[in-house]
Formats: structure tokens, sequence, C-alpha cells
């Protein structure tokens, strides 16, 4: 349970940063050196490096050295982890769209956020 | 383009504490004041507070005054997004795992992770 806590931990932080998640959209399509995986950025490698250390540390991604060379390659594990961990919400968000779609359909419906921005003005 | 990917960077970062997945769980069974949500973490209420307040940047949580009170609410709309961006790589987590099964099957089958550790040996 504690992993499981960890993994999504070191996971959500990976993918919280553009960069990163453009390494993973790169990986995806196929393995790659670590330059050109920093190609498409305006970035020193080391700068890159510390992305992939990140990427690495939350296990999404695997670095294997062929002669001089470091091939990195993406481990989709931590990614259906994750989509299991945010899928559970699925219900939740259908019937909340659902509900919102059905309300603002009703003639004279004041969507919820106008109630709010309504009820703050009065303080 | 640049909203959209502001709002995945604080969705994820939003996402990557136990304790927020927590609320986020909570506040999924339906809406409850902050006093609730305090009450099953060892946290004082501006420790919970601290933790709202990074749920109600990435717009998951919604807070309206009732009273003395304050209620919370999920907003399913930014997990949506975020759950969207992760089922792109749905195809490739599932033909990476499939090829590792079918490779594991195969009689004397080394897995990678092994590999990997016998050539970190040899240097």
């Amino acid at each position: 349970m504690v992993k499981y806590r960890r993994s999504l931990d070191a996971t959500f932080a990976a993918l919280a940063d553009p960069t990163r998640r453009a390494i993973v959209a790169r990986l995806a399509r196929g393995d790659a050196s670590v330059t050109e995986l920093a190609r498409p950025f305006k970035m020193s490698l080391p700068a890159v490096s510390k992305h992939l250390r990140v990427l690495e540390r939350a296990k999404l991604l695997r670095q294997a050295r062929e002669g001089r060379m470091r091939r990195c390659r993406l481990d989709a594990q931590p990614l259906k982890t994750a989509a299991g961990w945010i899928e559970r919400y699925h219900a939740y968000w259908t019937n909340q769209l659902d509900s919102l779609a059905a309300f603002l359909e009703q003639p004279d419906a004041v969507p919820e956020s106008k109630k709010h921005s309504k009820r703050r003005k009065r303080k």
C-alpha cells in the first residue's frame, strides 16, 4: 500500500512538468538517446538529464548503456497505475458534467459558478 | 494550448500528494466542510487549508460560503483532462505489457531488468 502510494506520488510529480510530459510522449514513439531527447528542447544536456532522473525515479524511464550511448526506454507501468487511480472518478465526472449539461438546458438556468460569484459579492 | 498545459501541470502537481488524493476521494462521495475534510487526517486546520488551496488552484475544488461554514465541492473537469492525457498511452502500455508477458512465456526467457543488471556487472 505504501509502495503504491509512493509510486503515485512520484508518477504524478513527474508528470507535473511539460518537458517531462513531452519526453514521455517522445519515448512512446520509440527508444531514444539522451541527445535525441534533448534536441527539441532549448535546454542544456544537464538540464535534460535532470528531468530524466525525475522520470527514472518515478520508474517511467529505464536507461541502458549501448557502448558510449545511453538509450532511454519508457516504462508504461506507472502510467497504467496512475490511469487506474484517476479512472475511479470516471463515473463522478460523467455524472457531474451530465447534470451540469442538463441543468444548463433548463430555462433560466444560472450556472453554479455565477451563483458563487453572486454570493461572494453579497458579503 | 498554454492553458491546457498549465492545467495539466497544476492537476498532476495537486495529485502528487496522498493527503490531497484522499481529499479528492472524500469529495467524490459528496460535498464536505473544511472541518469534515480535516477529521480523518492528523493535521491542523491550517495544514489542511493549505492542501485545499493547492486543489483550488488546480480547479479541482470549489469552496462556497454557507453562513459561517465553507462547503467544498470536487470539480471533476481537471481529472477528466488529466485522464485524457494519460489515456493517450493506453495502447503503449497494453502492447508493452503484452509483449513482456509473451516474452516471459518463452522457454529460457531472461527478463529485460535481469539483462540490464548483468550488463552492469560486466562493466
